[in-house]
């Protein structure tokens, strides 16, 4: 498989019934660019949201939080790209509040009734009259087949649109789980990806559906990193119309494993969509952490990998210079690490053995390996049963062309 | 002053009596480069190390630590670039104490008395017969002059050799405090910088010499970060060699603060003249992160901005992205920051207040900063009392291509 993917093909991407979407051409940076989507859902939709941890969180995201916790039953998003809305202190919380204001006095709602995200460059004023302008057009692009059309409104350095669907049955019903999402640098999200939103028909309640968003999340965009930056404004948002009908939906009720499995499948696509999309990316890499005493330690050792520099500019240049592996490894921050239980592997190429490089290994099989576009580097740690996987990119010239060139 | 240093002044770095210092070309890694060091001490001389806190530690340094402790009173330093006898295992430990054993030989000294170090790549055996073919030449080579041919000997990927010397008065006597250092990538150091060495002819205890290294290290090259990788390698060693005479100095006795003052002014020019030298660095940069509640949180601070390839970028373009340092700033882990009381200023350029972009912030201001060689961060966090100062480097598309190309 290539490093990116295809545009998502439309007729994958189900409708949900209940969702409508539309998009609208605002000039939020620069004219001529989809950057403006509204959705609206059904009355009684079920919402779920996930935010970034960074302390200096967007308006948007403080009005979401706000927002969530009012429960005045949340029925529309307003999303801006171009403008992240971060780091503008009080005139930024202002401008998020009345573009809520704006959206719900268009759609008969009250401002607490909808949820607003921003995306793009960090500390410049929302350029509210552009954004007010062009609401009514995208208010009234709204459709249910507009998803495509949706993410591509919600990119910013991001290559192709990220949708990923997935439809199953159960009981006799057949729900469906959609969702899109944008991101591609300032790429370690920290609770969500830069923005995401997921909705499904199947009728969920609050709690359970905060429940199965914040397992799928830790299992998928919180296991993605491209530069180890957490962005101001990372939101995640499940939407669950309850449209497909059926019982209620929870932990041990029939249908609860297959909406699980439905939803962590969408995050997971989505969520490798954005390494596969990570700025300047040339490779795509599965870290697999095993025998470790807890998750957190494995995490650990697999953020020190994705994060260091040294290792990512060699898997740029397919340059099977691993010792950087053993060397993030080594300070990754688990205490009593003892080196001489640590194996590696290159896909199938045993690499290193007790602290030291397999008496086995010849550097032709690992650049083999890394001459490819996707590739795994697996680290057994020897000191417990705990597992996880990671998915990062490569450090490229592109990635500094792109973050040095970003406002021009 | 531009980001590189010339080369040192030959006359400007003293020699330390009771220090000599030869270099020879053993063709570690490449033919015609100098990769061998010998330097050989007075009896009675007084060591003190500190280094690399990596689990994945190389092979010479795990020996350094076992020969400082054995206390057989150290005589002799042996250091060779082109490898670094890291992640080698058994044999890569077996390789350095019979290092040692060779040039202990030669010198009359037992291998106890020798400290071995290496550097350059990781995870390839050390080649033996070319290090020892060479070692009669570098030990016949010996002179107290030696110290910038010996800075050059130790050179990777450093593109000037680093030296730094200070002299001074203290009771009627003339002391002499010189040193050098290597480094330029995986500079992250977490104890002590890739290798450094400083030599005084000031008499010292061992305890005393271990805790004016140990501070002055905290405040220097502990205080530096090029991409945020700590080497496996890290070593630094204060040699006192006593030939200046006069009593023994220590914490309380008159002529401790000069001593110390001016092992600091030596450790903070070579650990600076390592950023300077980083990687494609084509910026210094420092970071003074002042009104933390402590100077743990500082530094937090400080090494999410220095770390931050988005910020690096940034700073490589001469943008004034200011953004993505308050980005850093909230991701840094400080678990309560209120961002209402962050300030931050560019040299004397206020950008941004209360969280947000100050009233008064021009674009072009922050441009004009941005677009020297060396600029001032200065991060105000309204906590507390305490600050840190760090120092660092822009991210280029030559380091990319350095670390891309490390080792065709």
């Amino acid at each position: 498989m290539a490093v990116r993917l295809p545009p998502p093909e439309p007729a994958a991407i189900h409708p949900v019934p209940g969702v409508r979407l539309g998009t609208a051409q605002a000039g939020i940076r620069k004219p001529g660019r989809w950057d403006l989507l509204v959705m609206s859902f059904v009355p009684g939709t079920t919402f779920a949201g996930v935010f970034t941890r960074n302390r200096f969180c967007a308006a948007p995201v403080a009005v979401c939080r706000e927002h969530l916790r009012a429960g005045a039953g949340i029925r529309a998003l307003l999303v801006n790209t171009g403008n992240a809305n971060a780091g503008t202190g009080d005139e930024g919380l202002a401008n998020a509040r009345r573009s809520c204001e704006a959206l719900a006095a268009s759609l008969g709602l009250t401002p607490a009734q909808v949820l607003p995200f921003s995306t793009g460059v960090i500390m410049e004023p929302l350029p509210m009259d552009r954004l007010l302008a062009a609401l009514p057009a995208c208010v009234a692009a709204q459709t249910e087949a507009g998803w495509v059309a949706a993410a591509n409104a919600i990119m910013t350095t991001d290559t192709v649109p990220k949708a990923a669907s997935v439809r199953w049955e159960s009981g006799g019903r057949t729900y469906t789980c959609t969702g899109i999402a944008k991101g591609s640098g300032m790429i370690h999200p920290d609770m969500a990806t830069l923005l995401g939103f997921i909705a499904t028909d199947a009728p969920l309640g609050a709690d359970a559906a905060q429940r199965a968003l914040s397992e799928a999340t830790d299992r998928s965009f919180n296991c993605i990193t491209v530069d180890g930056d957490t962005s101001t404004n990372d939101s995640l948002v499940l939407a669950a119309t309850g449209v497909a009908g059926g019982p209620v939906l929870e932990e041990g009720t029939a249908g609860w494993d297959a909406f699980c499995q439905a939803l962590g499948r969408v995050a997971l696509q989505l969520a490798q969509a954005c390494v596969r999309d990570g700025e300047g990316a040339t490779k795509f890499v599965t870290l697999q952490i095993e025998g470790g005493r807890d998750l957190a330690e494995c995490r650990r050792v697999g953020k020190a990998i994705a994060h260091s520099p040294l290792v990512k500019t060699a898997f740029f240049a397919s340059d099977p210079n691993l010792g950087r592996i053993l060397a993030a490894i080594g300070y990754s921050g688990v205490a009593d690490l003892d080196v001489q239980t640590v194996t590696l592997y290159l896909d199938d190429v045993l690499v290193a053995l007790r602290g030291g490089r397999a008496a086995s290994y010849r550097e032709e099989d690992a650049k083999r390996v890394m001459a490819k576009e996707e590739f795994l580097v697996r680290v057994l740690l020897g000191r417990g049963e705990a597992s996880a996987t990671l998915w990062t990119c490569d450090l490229s010239h592109d990635y500094v062309t792109i973050n040095a060139e970003y406002r021009t």
